[in-house]
């Protein structure tokens, strides 16, 4: 790996009191591994001075600093002038960037404010980033020569993902491709392992792998899923790979950094099957999850998301009576939920779910957090189990989805 | 509100690398405003040393330190004995932890690991915070008397969102909702405006409400979404109020901090009214979102994705040639797939997507990014319109899905 230290700051108090979920950690991470990079450390300030405190703070420490947000047109965006302040450098307007502005403006019918020209403005030196899906610019400081306490390289980037994203791969991601080739490439590795725990992998393979000291190796729990990390040289993740097969066997679910869904694409395209999904308790998260990979289409058929005992009666052909006599969370209207898409589908797979989500809606025999589910196969026998996943709403369907997907994930990967 | 210093310290090398989202910051953040209390700074580190260092660095300037993950049973978790070292403290045994672990594994039918046992040991002095959703407790380690440079409540949690949460709040925010009692009350209002850019909110209202120095104005952009935020003295903003209203007119979303979906459950609670989904490009996500809201079963009936142009035909009787003539993402069959869900459905209301999502499928005269969504109404005209929104997918359909709520939120408002 390079020796460059890299540092991420997000500016924003709508991060501090919880209005916005940072996105930018996970994408930098990811990002920068493949050249090399890794961000060692990352901080949230709230607008306003604290941010100088942690730009003073940042800069002796990092080769590379990346600040994201407050670059806006309003009172409250202040990293612009707080950077060029600490580095006494004076505020210069660029003509180009205000032309940007205004026909940016002027195609969309948006009025120009008179505080808008700020965004134009930019500390001396400064190299502009274009953006493509804002008005804000990015800005590329290249330290001043002559104050060494300073970071090398400043990166100053919008913060909504839809236009730093594509301003990072157009010019950053290039710019610190090239600062950081020649150093050591490492490889992670990423075993996703489903039904065995941490500890069990450690004692297992992770131990022994964790006393030959030229491997990094990092365990991470999930909902339903065990993250098992190697990091180190191509040659000797190559040399204990084998162990590692054997150790997790048909635990593995995927040993690409893929999601499930992602996997699950996938290998119905290699297998030339397609699927349909008969949704009551997960609410579309299924249909969701698959249709998020790109692709999809050309597997998955359609979806239904049943969540009235009528509609499971209208869609998927489940008789009332069923419904009647065992409730709609049960063993029998799932099977028939799911035999129900498939037939109207013409699917090769159809997967049902029907459960107890809560908060409310739990009885003694059925506690929140009780779901059946079922995965009806063409001229198969339809697989049909029960799980029980109290938790709060969102992780009870991510829990469930997830269950749903590695069943058939499984059967995929023996036919 | 409270001065009490507050820190958040997320540990974790998957954080860093990419392969998880945090979720913590944004629930604190949440969670402790009410309270009074506002998390003055965040901070990510990976595993290891660098924990040291950060918490090195946040003890003499935080009240209140919380830090997240590293207690697990492997070797990459190190939190409890680097706190402890830090504090000068010896580690000791808890038996009655020992036995809540046993005792869990077992139910689970999980044999014991021999490293297991270190999630028992804690620093002296600390209070344990049982864990009844995973194995390692949480700790809170008040101030060691004569160490004036430590923080005088640190609280060690595990990283797993399903773990802390609850933990957080059995035993955390009561204890911090105590500390922090009788400091100033302030409150904290955000505005969702839809259809109105930040600099126009901050022309129209914002900059005249920054002046009078005695309100925090903030703003944040989304996708397709600002938040406009004041925060202070519940009297100032009673008094503000309606000249925010005025100023934002029908752009207003929402006035409680409530998700687009959670306005649109409500509303369509308060009128009586139900709703069925027919999508294709949003894939699912339109049911997924609506079925997050706890009591959505009341309100929302049924949802079809239809990816397949087959399924468009045959679930929601989309005559073959509609979609011959005019392709599958065009005005003519958006129309007849809400209409078809409305009447399938018997719901008040349905809504419809169909668009490329890209990255592939674009043409030029059809652009990836280009969606028709429709809304019909039982007994009155469907509405049908045409967006432009060019993004990655998982952006797209975010965008798209809100665009689809916000005009049937308009219509509730109306009605």
């Amino acid at each position: 790996m390079s020796t460059l230290r890299v540092e991420l700051l997000n500016t924003g108090s709508e991060l501090l009191l919880g209005n916005v979920q940072d996105a930018h950690l996970s994408w930098f991470g990811k990002e920068l591994f493949p050249l090399g990079l890794r961000i060692g450390r990352q901080g949230t300030v709230p607008d306003g001075s604290p941010i100088r405190d942690a730009l003073l703070e940042a800069f002796p420490r990092t080769d590379i600093l990346i600040v994201t947000g407050g670059l806006g047109p309003t009172t409250d965006d202040i990293t612009r002038e707080t950077v060029a302040q600490i580095l006494s450098r004076r505020m210069v307007h660029h003509p180009e960037t205000m032309e940007r502005i205004k026909e940016r403006l002027s195609r969309r019918g948006i009025p120009l404010q008179d505080r808008m020209d700020r965004q134009a403005m930019a500390p001396e030196g400064a190299i502009v980033i274009p953006n493509e899906n804002g008005t804000a610019p990015g800005l590329h400081i290249p330290a001043t020569e002559g104050i060494s306490w300073a970071t090398p390289h400043i990166f100053l980037l919008p913060g909504p993902p839809r236009e730093l994203q594509p301003m990072a791969r157009a010019y950053l991601l290039p710019f610190l491709k090239d600062l950081a080739a020649g150093g050591d490439q490492h490889e992670c590795r990423i075993y996703k392992v489903v039904g065995m725990g941490e500890s069990m992998l450690e004692a297992k393979i992770g131990m022994e792998l964790t006393k030959r000291g030229d491997l990094e190796v990092g365990y991470c729990a999930r909902p339903n899923e065990v993250d098992f990390r190697l990091i180190g040289p191509k040659e000797i993740l190559d040399e204990v790979e084998p162990s590692v097969l054997a150790a997790v066997g048909d635990h593995l679910v995927s040993d690409e950094n893929e999601s499930m869904e992602e996997i699950v694409v996938h290998l119905l395209g290699q297998k030339g099957a397609t699927l349909a999904t008969a949704e009551s308790c997960t609410g579309g998260l299924l249909a969701n999850r698959l249709t998020n990979v790109p692709g999809a289409s050309a597997v998955f058929l359609e979806g239904f998301v049943t969540y009235s005992n009528a509609s499971k009666t209208d869609l998927l052909g489940v008789p009332p009576d069923l419904i009647a006599t065992h409730g709609a969370v049960s063993e029998e209207v799932v099977r028939a939920m799911a035999e129900g898409a498939l037939r109207k589908s013409g699917a090769t797979f159809a997967l049902a779910t029907t459960g107890i989500a809560g908060p409310d809606g739990g009885i003694p025999e059925k506690p929140v957090g009780t779901v059946w589910l079922a995965l009806a196969r063409d001229g198969c026998e339809t697989e049909v189990w029960k799980e029980t996943r109290p938790s709060d709403r969102l992780t009870f369907k991510q829990v469930v989805t997830q269950s749903a997907l590695d069943r058939l994930r499984r059967t995929l990967v023996s036919m």
